[in-house]
């Protein structure tokens, strides 16, 4: 599907059909493409934790205050960040270059997140933000839905998953076979109002 | 171009074609697709200072650091968004729907955002952080290309686009004609150190 026509179809939907599964592979190709997701120099600090499973995906719909989503859905994603990415061996996020950009890297990584806990947790929402919309439209590639999900008992399903210290959970994405059709939109603020040329 | 491929082929670019011109129709049709991007309870709280003249881009090019993106790049768009958002009359979120609803909507915002700065901070960089993913691959679409920046003087970077008070600069996003092939990417980490199967 092109990029256009999955913007104009994407929506939060919340029927999925409960019976329909996804194979393994489709999971790995999904996340294949979406781990080419920009990262702010490539720090690569989301962390995706998939499930499929119906016992897991029935308590994280009780974590998600009772909402249908994850327990109907097939594929479950909730995108954490590691708020220590910046900090782990970072040269290898630059594998492929040569030794003075990867430790012009590492220095650059040091001066904007070291003792910096806003600018690390701003990067955590933003890298997972951006993934989310990834998985988002590579579920219409797959003729597939998805609902964004930030309405949920933060500590159940940190416990749920077993989320590390120093890690924290930006948001979740639910992918399914939706049953009928999504809601109409809420009804888009016109362009004029949150877009401005040059200034606001 | 369809999702899969844009996702793969979507690089930061850092040359761009000074020359190149985007034409104000498609700057409107880019931006129309990405505000179909969500927002938590449609809230829309993302603001969109766009550019192309080139005084202002080579202002913003020297508030990011002499990093030459703006200045080459044809559409410069700064993603900004209003703290206040959730609490601006946001029965209109919803102005397709019934007034019930409308108000389930109002009365959620304030119970997650009301009195809570990190969420309504966190919020900010999650809604800007979609729609950026949504440029990046709509300009892919466009047979353009992109550049997400967040090196830049937060203070100058705020002067130019006269933010307003209680607004954040979430991200930028540079889009143009590149000139030649992007470098080669740093590496991806394997599949298996960033996505797990049922909890970490």
């Amino acid at each position: 599907m092109d990029v256009f026509e999955a913007l104009k179809t994407r929506r939060a939907v919340k029927k999925f059909d409960p019976s329909h599964k996804m194979s393994t592979d489709e999971i790995k190709t999904l996340l294949e493409h979406v781990i080419l997701s920009p990262t702010s120099y490539n720090q690569q600090n989301w962390r995706f934790i998939f499930t499929t499973e119906q016992e897991i995906k029935n308590k994280i719909s009780i974590a998600a205050k009772d909402q249908p989503q994850p327990k109907d859905g097939s594929l479950v994603i909730v995108l954490c960040a590691d708020l220590d990415a910046w900090n782990k061996d970072p040269t290898r996020y630059w594998m492929h270059h040569p030794p003075e950009r990867r430790e012009l890297v590492k220095k650059s990584l040091e001066v904007k997140y070291s003792n910096n806990p806003q600018n690390i947790r701003d990067e955590a929402i933003r890298s997972c933000s951006i993934a989310a919309q990834s998985i988002m439209l590579a579920a219409k590639h797959m003729n597939l839905d998805s609902c964004p999900m930030i309405g949920f008992d933060y500590e159940k399903l940190a416990e749920i998953i077993k989320l590390p210290e120093n890690h924290i959970i930006a948001l979740m994405v639910v992918i399914g076979k939706r049953i009928g059709e999504p809601m109409s939109r809420g009804g888009q603020l016109p362009l004029d109002e949150v877009a401005f040329e040059n200034s606001f």
